[in-house]
């Protein structure tokens, strides 16, 4: 028999059974009362994840198409936009804003620090931006910024805050209402538990009234568009029905576990997978690690192919390489969704098997009791 | 036992078991040599069922996407654009034509005629056109277009031409390289016998020259990271990964069964369902009926909500409504994909009884005896 396959990856995760299942069932039409109601009941389930209040749009595409959508519908040709960046999807919200004519300015911090508040709030200061970007949780760099500051200091202006909340919503807390995020944005395979192929944006009414004044050509990505069918229950293009349908059963689940437990049970298995770490004589990345996603530096002369290699032949665990400037440095292991503690527990055994067989030098065993002495907790 | 459900929609149709099956299997990553396999095996068989040499992007997204990919990175602002147009989604490609600030001309046929292709060879004479737009099959309008001819008249000239082929490819003869169509557009949920969420482009050197001239500002929309993604087997963003193991699965069916043989079973089940439809005393619209999709005209007096909506009811079959300006005089059925024979008898006889049921006078019992005539052939 070969092994289970276990995806430990920051995006697709797992996604539970009863999801595959139930996007397994027959394909019906979407121009009906049944997919109204399936989409009803998305809607109603949708905020209650993101902890909003506002309208959550969902589009077939990936998460990129919904950071898109969230700012060409909302900053004008030549619009200022400040971009805080410390990863790679950072980068990415940059290079549409840039592709977009924006007015950009970068505040940067290196990889594996958060983008200091008190920086956000110099730089607002005195200038008149039309948004602010950021990435909640920085997936390639595993870290996560400080979003209910940041988020204080750029709602006392008339700027708007779009969060990439890619691999926090689901995840770790995000209050969007609660902190003034005007649009927060997802994507379906991360703590969703379910294949890539839809995003997702909440859409707040200061969020709306900048979309009122901007014209831009998309049509597919076209926010008015969305907006005016959601208030139906409806969509403006086809939908995924097969995903969407996958949703509301992974919305269920995630409701019914309660997502505060959601959150404490991520915080705990990235904890357990920290301290696993430094048990393994291993550093961390990161100086501020998000609970989603835990980045672990690699022993000196460890090669990044071999040992995830190693991973997946012997044990079909399927963990992450480094991205952009940290390919090759870090490993990375997700903690979101579909994953609880025995998997974590699991992970952490494979490790350390496969570091010492690689010629890392630790006192074997540590890793696991460190991880299950946090897991019991 | 309730009703099989039984999907005569447009769009989306049935998905094969199979094709269902593959889909509810576990996710896997898409940085991998395992997706790296999957795909590089999908744009083997693309190709095929797309009849063409050229490079098919894949797009997480609807067919609106895709078509909208093809016109922004091809057409530059101030373009002047062509658009052939006698229905609902010929109209949508001219919005995205208008939003995009080109110069569109339109040549208009009414719902239900073909666009002659004279008029088209008259249209282009003397002027200097970026594209000419068109829909293959308008499935709104159940009408067919001379696709051979007016590529013959639009190759002549600098301009390419964009074929809209979401309800003609995998459906009815398209043969974009022989007959000269540079970009053919495609989606998922129609004869490629998938739920929607991913539409398809083919791009022609011709059309990849406009590409490299062409400077518009999306991202999750642009051409070239797709195409350059594609020479490598792999994908700009995260693709959706559930969908495209389906896609595989449902083009080795359809490759199995062979392109043309999948032509001339649907030219089949068209031919019985007009055949059936006349028998019933009823009046197939369209002067050039489309083989993927039959619309047929109401009898006067019949309401199609309540029409529609017994055929749900009573035997939970799905045929759509007319669209566009053609909404409450028609119905439509559809012929793509997943449908045989018997599929195409058994809608007919409940045709004929929620007919009679809803006081429509016809010699009961003839369109399914005219039906089963012309499958028998």
């Amino acid at each position: 028999m070969p092994n289970r396959m276990r995806l430990f990856t920051p995006g697709p995760t797992s996604v539970p059974e009863d999801v595959l299942i139930e996007m397994a069932r027959p394909v019906f039409h979407h121009r009906t009362q049944a997919y109204k109601d399936l989409f009803s009941a998305v809607n109603k389930l949708l905020p209650e994840v993101l902890q909003t209040k506002n309208p959550v749009v969902t589009i077939a595409g990936s998460g990129t198409a919904a950071y898109e959508c969230a700012m060409i519908n909302t900053i004008p040709q030549g619009g200022k936009v400040l971009a805080l960046s410390n990863g790679k999807f950072a980068e990415r919200w940059v290079t549409i804003a840039q592709r977009n004519k924006c007015d950009v300015t970068i505040l940067k911090a290196e990889y594996g620090n958060a983008v200091p508040p008190e920086q956000v709030a110099e730089a607002l200061n005195g200038k008149s931006y039309d948004a602010v970007t950021l990435c909640h949780s920085e997936t390639s760099a595993c870290t996560v910024n400080d979003l209910e500051k940041i988020a204080g200091h750029v709602r006392k202006t008339d700027a708007i805050l779009i969060v990439d909340g890619i691999t926090s919503v689901g995840a770790i807390p995000v209050k969007p209402d609660a902190w003034g995020v005007d649009i927060l944005v997802t994507g379906s395979q991360k703590a969703l538990m379910l294949p890539p192929g839809l995003g997702f944006l909440s859409v707040s009414e200061k969020a709306r009234k900048k979309v009122e004044t901007v014209n831009q050509p998309n049509l597919y990505l076209s926010l008015p568009h969305y907006l005016k069918s959601l208030a139906a229950n409806d969509v403006p293009w086809t939908p995924a029905v097969t995903l969407v349908r996958g949703l509301h059963k992974a919305l269920e689940i995630i409701t019914q576990e309660g997502i505060e437990n959601v959150w404490k049970r991520t915080s705990k298995l990235a904890r357990a997978t920290r301290a696993a770490a430094v048990a393994m004589g291993l550093k961390v990345f990161s100086n501020n690690p998000a609970d989603s996603v835990t980045g672990i530096n690699y022993p000196a002369g460890f090669d990044d192919k071999t040992f995830r290699g190693a991973l997946r032949k012997d044990f079909n665990i399927h963990i992450a390489a480094g991205q952009g400037s940290m390919e090759g440095k870090i490993f990375r292991i997700s903690h979101m969704g579909y994953v609880d503690a025995i998997d974590t527990l699991g992970v952490i055994s494979a490790l350390e098997i496969v570091l010492r067989q690689q010629g890392h030098t630790f006192n074997f065993g540590a890793g696991v009791a460190a991880a299950h002495q946090e897991l019991a907790k």
